[in-house]
C-alpha cells in the first residue's frame, strides 16, 4: 500500500505495474499535482488543470492498483493497517509513506490566513486571486498609500520557490498586465524578496546565487537579505521594526514533513522528517518504507538528501522495483544511491540556473531552455506536455498570461 | 457606461472601440465567460481560462474604454449615476444595460444549494466536483442502493442546456473515465433528463428534437417529459411523487433577468425582462439602453426574442454602433433587427442540430461539425481559439477528459 501519489508514491507505484502484487495508492485529492509549476498557477500563466492528472487516469491501464481518494488519519504497524479519516481501515503487508511536505510558518499559524503558500491548487488560485485583486482595487483607488500598498507584493523565502514566484510575479506586472490599465501604471508594481540568510538560492552555488540576484533586480525585484520577517497580518508585513504595507503576502519559507511519523509513533529531526535505513525502509520497522519529503535519507557523505521532485521520483522508482523484485523473486531491498540530475531555479525569461554539480553550472538563456525543456518532458503524460508546450510557447511569443481569472473569494481585509 | 461585459455589453464597448466617447465598462467579473461552453467546464472538459478572458485584456488596445471591476447596486436616473455595491457612485451620459440573466427556482431558493445551475464557473465547478466525487464514494461504498445514488445524476430542464449538460455527462462516464474505476463500472451510471413540458428543445422544430432523443438514448440517458420536479434535496429529487436518489442534481430549467429592472423602477414581463423601444432604448426613459437577456425586444411579428448569445452580440454591435453615429455625427438611432444565425444544441460527439429557420435543418456529424466550427471562431481572441481548438481536437481523437479535478469543496449532505 502507497500512501501519496505526489513524485514519490506515484513513481513506486508505476514500477509496480503490471507486478503480482495487489497496489493500493491513497491520496487525499483526486489529482497528481507536479507542483514545481504551482507558481505558474499562481501567477496566471497556467491553468489548474494544466499540472495536474487525475491519478485513476495515470494508473487506469494498470489492472493491479487500486486508487482510494481518501484522508489517512493513522497508521496501525501491530494491526497492519491503515486509517482513514472517515473510519475505515484499510490492511496492507508493506506500507510505502510518501505523504510529503507541509508548510510550516516557524509557530504563526496566524500567518497562513495572510500569507498563503505554493502547496496546493487552492493556495495558488488563492494568490492570483489576491495579485489580481490588488491591481483592480488599485486602479481606483483614491488614495496614494493605499494605492500603493495594493501593488506592493511581498515574497517570504528567497529559496527556489520564492525566486521563481518573485520573477513570475515581475514578469506578469511589467508585461502581461502593463497596458491593461488606464489609472495605475503596473509595472510601477513593487515586489519584495525577502530572505532571512545572507543570500538567495542558499542550496546553490554563489555564482549562480549572484547570477539569480542581478537577473531579478533587473527585472525590478527589490531583494532584502538578513532581514526576518517579524509580522504577518492582513496589512502586510514587519521586517526589521519597519512595517511594509503590502496587499499580496506569498509564504515560501519553511516546509515540513506531513505528521507520518505521528501515525508512526517514531522519533524525527528537526523538520519532522523520518529517517530511513538505506533500503528506504524505516528505522525499527521494517515492513514500512519512507520516501521523499517525508524521508530524511542521507547520501553517502551522511548529508540528507533534499526535499526535491527528482530525489522523490528517483526513490519511488527505485523501492517499486525492488519490492517488485523482493515480492515476486525474494530478492533482497537494495540500498538507495541518489543520482543528482541537476538542480534548477528559473528567475523569468531566459533567466535560469542550473547547478549540475562542482563546477558544472549553467545559467542564463541555455539554461532557461534547458529548464523548459525538463519540465516538459517531466510532465506525467503526453495530453498535459502538449498542452503545457502550446501555452509556454504562445506566452513565450507574446509575453501574455492565460489564466487571469478571479475565481476564488476575494481576500480578508 | 455600460453594465455587464457579457456578450451583449463587450460588443457594444467593441462597436465603440476608438470612438471619440468615453466608455466606462462595469462588470462583477474581470473576465468576459463563454457561458455556452460552460458545461464543458461542468463535465471536465475544458478548464475555466479556456472558456474566459479577462476584460481588461479584450479591451487593452481601446484608450477610450475604462474596465471597472464592481457590482452594481442601483441606477439614479435622475441624477445620472451608476451606485456600486461599495458606496461609489459613477456618473453617466448614457447607460447601456447588459447584466444579462440569473437563474430562477420558481420560488424554491432552498433547491439552489442542492442543484448548481449553469451561470458562473464557480456553479460549473461546483457540479464538476460533484460528479467526480460521486464517482469516488461509489467506488468504495459497500451499500448497493447509496451505490446507485452516487451513480446517478439528474438534469432538470429539456432545453439546449440540459440536453447539452445530459449528453455530455454522459459521454464523461461511458468514455473518459470508463476504465478508471476498479470496483464500479462507471458506464452503468444513470443520467436522467427531466422535462416538465411534452418534448425536448421546445424551441426547436419537431423533427430536431425528436432526433435529440433518439441520440440521448443511444448515450444512455433515460429522458422523462411530461414531469415537473417536486422537491430537490440533499438526497436527490421527487418526480411524480416518485423518489429518486441521486447524487448530483444541475439545474437547467429557470432563468430570470437580472434585477436591472428594479434599479431603474420600471414594470416588466413575467420573466423580469426590460421592455425596450425598437432603438433598444428603455421605454419611458430615453437616454438608457437594456440588452440581451435583460431586455424584452420584440420582432417584426411581435415576438419576444430568444435569450441567446447571437441576440445579446447582435443588440450589442448594433447599439454601439447607433450610439457612436449618434454621438459623433448626431444621426437618429435607427431601429434594430435580429438576423437569425441559426440555432445549435449539441447532444455529444457527431449528434448536434442546428436550426436555420422552417425547413432549413442540420443534424448528426455536419451539424456537430458547424456548432465546433462556429464555437471555435466566437470565442473571443485568438489565443483561446488556438487552445480550445487543440483541446477538441485531442479529447475527439482520445475521448478524454483533462480537466477531472476535485477542487472545490466537497457537497453537503
Amino acid at each position: 500500500m502507497i500512501l501519496g501519489a505526489g513524485f514519490a508514491g506515484l513513481a513506486a507505484a508505476q514500477a509496480l505495474a503490471g507486478a503480482r502484487v495487489a497496489v493500493t495508492l491513497i491520496d487525499v485529492n483526486n489529482y497528481h499535482l507536479f507542483v514545481p509549476l504551482l507558481y505558474q498557477v499562481a501567477t496566471a500563466a497556467l491553468s489548474p488543470a494544466d499540472i495536474a492528472e487525475p491519478i485513476r487516469h495515470i494508473v487506469a491501464a494498470s489492472e493491479n492498483i487500486e486508487v482510494v481518494l481518501g484522508e489517512v488519519s493513522g497508521v496501525d504497524p501491530e494491526a497492519r493497517e491503515v486509517r482513514l479519516a472517515d473510519g475505515t481501515a484499510i490492511p496492507y503487508d508493506r506500507l510505502v509513506v510518501a505523504t510529503g511536505s507541509t508548510t510550516s510558518y516557524f509557530g504563526h499559524d496566524a500567518w497562513a490566513d495572510h500569507a498563503p503558500s505554493l502547496k496546493s491548487i487552492e493556495e495558488a488560485r488563492a494568490i492570483r486571486t489576491r495579485v489580481l485583486q490588488g491591481f483592480e482595487l488599485a486602479e481606483r483607488a483614491a488614495d496614494p498609500a493605499e494605492r500603493d500598498r495594493l501593488m506592493t507584493i511581498v515574497v517570504v523565502g528567497g529559496g527556489p520557490t520564492g525566486v521563481e514566484m518573485a520573477g513570475s510575479l515581475a514578469e506578469l506586472a511589467r508585461h502581461a498586465l502593463a497596458r491593461d490599465f488606464r489609472h495605475i501604471d503596473p509595472t510601477t508594481a513593487r515586489v519584495l524578496l525577502v530572505e532571512a540568510g545572507p543570500r538567495l538560492l542558499a542550496a546553490f552555488p554563489e555564482d549562480l546565487a549572484a547570477y539569480a540576484r542581478r537577473s531579478l533586480e533587473r527585472l525590478g525585484v527589490s531583494i532584502l537579505t538578513n532581514r526576518a520577517v517579524e509580522t504577518i497580518d492582513a496589512d502586510g508585513v514587519v521586517i526589521g521594526g519597519e512595517r511594509i504595507p503590502a496587499a499580496t503576502v506569498v509564504w515560501g519559507a519553511g516546509v515540513r514533513a506531513s505528521p507520518a511519523a505521528a501515525w508512526l509513533r517514531v522519533a524525527t529531526d528537526r523538520s519532522g522528517r523520518i529517517p530511513v535505513e538505506p533500503d528506504l525502509s524505516v528505522t525499527g520497522l521494517p515492513d514500512i518504507y519512507a520516501l521523499g519529503d517525508t524521508a530524511l535519507c542521507r547520501d553517502e557523505r551522511g548529508e540528507p538528501l533534499p526535499g526535491l521532485a527528482q530525489v522523490a521520483q528517483q526513490q519511488g522508482t527505485h523501492l517499486g522495483q525492488a519490492l517488485r523484485a523482493n515480492l515476486e523473486q525474494g530478492r533482497p531491498m537494495p540500498p538507495f544511491r541518489f543520482r543528482n540530475r541537476g538542480n534548477a531555479a528559473i528567475v523569468g525569461r531566459h533567466a535560469a540556473v542550473f547547478d549540475f554539480g562542482p563546477r558544472r553550472h549553467l545559467r542564463g538563456s541555455p539554461a532557461w531552455l534547458l529548464w523548459a525543456a525538463v519540465h516538459v518532458v517531466l510532465l506525467v503524460d503526453f495530453s498535459q506536455r502538449a498542452r503545457v508546450s502550446l501555452q509556454w510557447l504562445w506566452r513565450y511569443v507574446t509575453y501574455r498570461r492565460g489564466a487571469r481569472l478571479i475565481t476564488a473569494p476575494p481576500p480578508r481585509r
